[in-house]
């Protein structure tokens, strides 16, 4: 792909579309560090993380929920589609011609660190991050879901890193009910590791937590009604439950599952210690996340706070299943000050 | 107890207010016949019921949840308390010196009949049941979640037989997103089978089922935020869930819980095939029975219907929970029209 741009800069002069052609340089890499975990001390961490875009542009971090990682959509360095793609892009909200965009793999995602991860140890890895590729401070953070809550962590703990945040789907603490939800996940990882493998466990407790990322509206349309077949009670959903959680549990260490869910119930960020500009986005279906969380979280924040609230079918998911809407509340949090 | 009445009776004149100290006659019982199921055919079933009050007053059949069973409140025959204290006593909405009121034990209570059960049988089990003890229609039929689903089957299958319905918390159908919560747990009792005793399924099991029950406001309320306790992130609630869990699991055999489970997910009752009279009862907070799924079956009905819509905070078992509010539709609903 960088042969067509070698053969136009010789042609043609260029303008600022013309550069949409040249695929913008990707950074992948990892590195190893001490971090004082919140709540188990002193650790040596392996950071992983992917930049696409020129390091000289406004840097726009991008994080999403505990099944997200560093690979945010295709680029000239891996083909593969990211868990983005309708964000991060040529032409996206977030475009690597304009952005300097940067992700990690969640601490704790590759299954070895086998200790509570708190959402503010993210954050202060993502502060190493920054240190480690001189990026001064982000012109955005866009984070949704366990991404957002992270933050909001940085927000607070490393207020000169960040100018401005996008937080989609995720507040300043846990909710009670959701902390007993994602419990019992884990109580059903922790039953079926009893089996031979664990695999089962993981796969059931992901189609538990599926059921809090969607919505009675969204299952309502997709789905009929329940059939007996060979003498038991056969559910429509089930079919579409198994093969999300079995690939789910295909990608995913169970340890993985088990830290980061514990993570999000960690979260605790006092809003009024947040003093960036923040956009909040909260989802009316959200059965995790309640709309009444955004709005304590809005009237704590310190720094000038805007809160869209969407309807949405596909509730805490819709920042992965609501592209258009999405993409105008980013590109107008993370495009309004921007020099031109 | 009965001696009480005895010696009374010589002594006084009798007022409709005295009658109430002496004890309501109570029947217990239980007995075999041939049904046929609607999706596994003939079958040889067991049907126990606890009958209280005189049955030349009129009949008033009461039906729970999946867990509920026939004895309603503490009688002269059993000291024990029922699960429905608030509703059914002297004095309540539901009064045996005014009713007669009927209960049964869900048709696969006792773990025995493992095969599908649809709502429907259990209807035609009720109406054999008042075949043997010469009822021949009831005055009401108050049912609450499955057993709302129940008598809205013994509604449209046995007409002749119930005269007006109370249904809360329960509709004509069961909602596709509830049947896939209810799947799952389904199958974590399946992983746990897989263990020694499986009672472990069990207890997990029916702690998922309890965040249907409950709601978020009510969580809130109670319970706080997590801790790492050894290592390991503990939510307050599941100290709440742990016990609950077990004390179902204690009493309740899992063929009992898999083959109940199933039977809501078959529900489907043509609201068009209902001609009683029927006072519905909503809960906006209720997270297995939108009130959406309330008003089409209002709007289905064929009789004369209200449908009355609750906020409460305990969601799916405020009917249980709320008892002011209930006992007031319950007597609205069945002394309106009854004989003086």
């Amino acid at each position: 792909m960088s042969l067509v741009s070698t053969v136009s800069r010789r042609d043609v002069e260029w303008t600022a579309t013309d550069i949409l052609f040249a695929p913008p340089p990707v950074r992948r890499g990892e590195f190893e560090f001490d971090l004082a975990l919140r709540h188990a001390g002193m650790r040596r961490v392996r950071l992983r993380y992917e930049t696409v875009g020129d390091p000289r542009l406004p840097a726009v971090f991008v994080a999403g929920g505990i099944s997200a990682h560093r690979h945010l959509a295709a680029n000239a360095a891996d083909p593969v589609r990211g868990w983005w793609e309708a964000q991060v892009g040529a032409g996206r909200a977030i475009d690597p011609a304009r952005h300097h965009v940067l992700a990690i793999d969640w601490l704790g995602a590759d299954g070895v660190l086998d200790v509570p991860i708190d959402p503010g140890d993210q954050a202060d890895a993502i502060a190493a991050l920054l240190d480690r590729l001189d990026v001064a401070h982000l012109h955005a953070f866009a984070g949704a879901s366990y991404g957002a809550m992270v933050g909001l962590q940085l927000a607070a703990r490393h207020p000169a890193r960040v100018d401005r945040l996008v937080a989609i789907s995720g507040v300043h603490r846990a909710h009670p009910y959701s902390s007993a939800w994602r419990a019992l996940q884990r109580r059903v990882v922790q039953l079926g590791a009893l089996q031979c493998d664990g695999v089962d466990g993981l796969v059931l407790a992901r189609q538990v937590a599926l059921l809090g990322y969607r919505t009675p509206e969204e299952f309502e349309e997709r789905f009929g009604a329940a059939r007996v077949v060979d003498g038991r009670v056969h559910v429509p959903a089930e079919d579409y439950l198994d093969h999300a959680g079995q690939a789910y549990a295909a990608r995913t260490p169970i340890t993985a599952f088990l830290r980061l869910s514990e993570s999000i119930d960690l979260q605790d960020v006092a809003p009024s210690s947040v003093t960036a500009p923040v956009t909040l986005v909260a989802v009316e279906q959200d059965r995790l996340v309640p709309v009444a969380d955004a709005y304590a979280l809005a009237q704590g924040l310190r720094g000038e706070t805007r809160l869209r609230v969407l309807r949405s079918r596909y509730g805490h998911d819709a920042f992965l299943k609501e592209p258009e809407a999405i993409a105008a509340i980013l590109r107008e949090a993370i495009d309004a000050e921007q020099p031109a």
